[in-house]
């Protein structure tokens, strides 16, 4: 049986493909900072030469920004689109890591070994699990998998300013059957996870107006229209009592969870009462006739993001202030439409403002929420093998937040994704001492070995 | 009749006693910026010759901040104190002034003469109108009118940190039957008046905790309790319906207004129309069963003077913070406790916090309100005077901001005073191009006059 000659070839060559990993995390791809433009090329191309060796026809297309790699291998059966990035985070604040986050080395821990340095985890660590099952493959039989295009890109955590101008210029070629993209985690750091539903978002930044001047609260307390107050009621009616969002019509488009997703959800046995204790609380405080994994995966929300107005600073200023300012943001999920969603938004808030005052708007946007179409064979085999190579049933499950990409993937190139990945939680993302798990990288390569097997070629 | 001797003195030698205010705007007196320490001392010094010059056993008491200037004169009747502040505010920013602030200039305007300079009318100008009057008097009779001190503050534009420890120290010295205090203006900028109510101030600062980090709305939103939510809810929760303060308790120590007030403010015809207009309003947003002038004059407040938690910067971040903050301050009339009042403000907020929440109370304080015993036949005979003076019923009004030493002077001195004053709504205290009417400084010269004439002696 070949797949077990690939996992026999990704478990010896383990030390070899732990080096590739490291000579990419030798470059620092900081795509947010102008100063390290050239680095990013250098991963791109470090890329771009990777693949070819693979036999990919692999290049770097160039963008306003930085470099798009992209690798295409003919073959036959369904075309994948396999999505990472391999641009990372700055490393600022410096002085709390361990060591250079550019000098990456592989470290016991009491939790195990794990590949200490930036993009480890996020994403350079994850999208080599995916190389490197292409490279045992093509060492064992002799071809890549099937029809496989790689689509890697560099601006990830800037933003993805050149994403959407790409996907639309290159719409035929970079449209396939289907995406995997690695830029995930195992539920609760264990369970293997697919993520087929991923909320979207809506923003709405607005001001509250009131007099044409900040006040004193002696000569104008009591008698004037105070924005802090009117402000205050609005985000204040926004839930009701259940933990319900007021907008009328705002759960029109909301779908009820599928029974199958349901049983899987509960499955999943989700401790709620630990992923809410890791940061000092202890009871769900969304919608009160929800469960906790409902309440982040599969229901909308309004947040309060930001408000402010009057005085902050030290001390006290007794001022009634011309203006009041908030930051709201939607999750969405099913079909609810951004737009629609700001609309009704908009509409509700106008409706409940006193005299004297008026709400200014300012730029907001949304994208919708991405639901994968499940019913796709390739879903479930994908789940039996990552079910196989981590011994525990792997699972459908949701995420709180967007991943642009999935999205833009469906609307520009018209293809369903599934994500899967092997992060975990306390990989400190983002952090300083991020770090990835020689477990993740390696039972992630051979994962991918097995999802290849039964949906490619 | 000796006073229309002091009266036309007074006319007389209008021009010297310009001169002499010229001379005191001429020092730059910021009490609140160290670099201005000498010259806060020289205002003193210049004052304490002044009122030499008139007889006063005067002396520039020292304190470990600016100085106290204070000055006796022995004579009959009751014990009079007056007070005024020879600092001043900043002149930042300098350059929307039409001159130095400091090189005053009598100016021509569209209405009339005005006096442009920093401390022009607050405070300078005020207090030299009774210090003129003085000068006067004693031309005229060959001495002061009574037993007199006068007690000139150089902190009042910053806190007046020396002020409780000085009249605590000097409550011998200083504590007269009655006090005069300078610092007030016309009622809309016409009406001569006598302020006899001001409210009181209680400030609460406060934080809502909630989980021990920020976190991202995708993971958590919907799940983990938002303080902004929690926070908006409590600020909402402030009013009802009708306006009023919910806070139980908050209007036990409140009384009505006498009928001899209530026909005096009615026949203000205050012009709130106007008021608010000035700064865009229209409405009264107050307690909807209340006039617009008890509104800032007799009834107590709470207003949020700054709230503020999450991401206020350019852009979005979708963060359930950790914290929202705000400040709350309530103005008290009649016998409130501002220590009652914060309590019991305290218990209703800790009462309606849900679970997960807590509450950090940051440091807060008051000061009652400050009533006038009007029945005090000193008050009327100096209403009549300014009547006579201003050819219009002169009024006794209120305030609805504090001016801190009427209190000291009730809670450390035991005793009332009588606020007079002459500024105007457009007099631009605390701004660029602060001035002060001519009409102002001459009326208010001669208003003292009248008041002495009925009061001293």
């Amino acid at each position: 049986m070949t797949l077990n000659a690939v996992l026999a070839r990704i478990d010896e060559t383990l030390p070899q493909s732990l080096d590739r990993l490291m000579d990419l995390l030798r470059i620092p791809s900081i795509s947010t900072d102008p100063a390290y433009k050239a680095d990013c090329a250098r991963a791109a191309d470090w890329l771009v030469n990777d693949l070819k060796s693979l036999g990919f026809d692999a290049h770097a297309a160039q963008t306003p920004g930085h470099p798009m790699v992209v690798g295409h291998a003919d073959g036959p059966g369904r075309h994948i689109l396999f999505y990472g990035h391999y641009d990372v985070q700055p490393v600022d604040p410096l002085d709390l890591w361990d060591r250079d986050p550019f000098d990456p080395e592989l470290q016991d821990t009491p939790k195990g070994r794990v590949i200490r340095a930036r993009g480890a985890s996020d994403d350079k660590g994850q999208l080599m699990t995916f190389i490197e099952a292409c490279r045992a493959w093509k060492h064992v039989h002799g071809s890549l998998p099937g029809k496989l295009t790689i689509f890697l890109e560099g601006e990830e955590e800037s933003s993805s300013p050149s994403l959407i101008p790409f996907l639309t210029e290159n719409r035929a070629e970079l449209s396939a059957d289907l995406a995997l993209i690695c830029d995930t985690g195992l539920f609760e750091g264990a369970v293997p996870a697919i993520t087929t539903m991923l909320r979207g978002l809506a923003k709405a930044e607005f001001t509250v107006r009131a007099a044409s001047r900040d006040l004193h609260s002696g000569m104008y307390g009591g008698l004037a229209r105070n924005p802090l107050h009117v402000m205050a009621a609005l985000l204040a009616n926004l839930h009701d009592a259940s933990g319900a969002v007021t907008v009328p019509g705002f759960y029109d488009d909301v779908a009820e969870l599928p029974d199958s997703l349901r049983q899987q959800w509960q499955s999943l046995a989700f401790d709620h009462a630990k992923y809410l204790g890791d940061v000092g609380l202890s009871h769900p405080a969304g919608e009160q006739d929800r469960t906790p994994l409902e309440m982040i995966w599969s229901r909308p929300t309004a947040e309060v993001n930001g408000m402010w107005g009057g005085y902050n600073g030290v001390g006290f200023k007794t001022v009634l202030p011309a203006e009041a300012h908030a930051k709201v943001s939607f999750r969405l999920v099913s079909q609810q439409d951004p737009a629609k969603v700001l609309t009704a938004f908009r509409a509700w808030a106008e409706a409940q403002i006193p005299p004297d005052c008026e709400i200014v708007w300012h730029a907001t946007d949304g994208d919708p929420a991405s639901v994968m179409a499940i019913a796709d064979p390739a879903f479930e085999a994908a789940r039996e093998a990552l079910t196989e190579e981590w011994g525990r049933p792997a699972a459908f499950v949701g995420a709180g937040g967007s991943i642009p990409v999935a999205g833009y993937f469906k609307s520009i190139l018209g293809m369903d994704a599934m994500l899967i990945g092997f992060g975990k939680d306390d990989d400190q993302i983002h952090s300083p001492n991020e770090k990835y798990d020689l477990d993740s990288f390696h039972h992630g390569i051979r994962s991918w070995a097995r999802v290849l097997a039964r949906i490619a070629g």
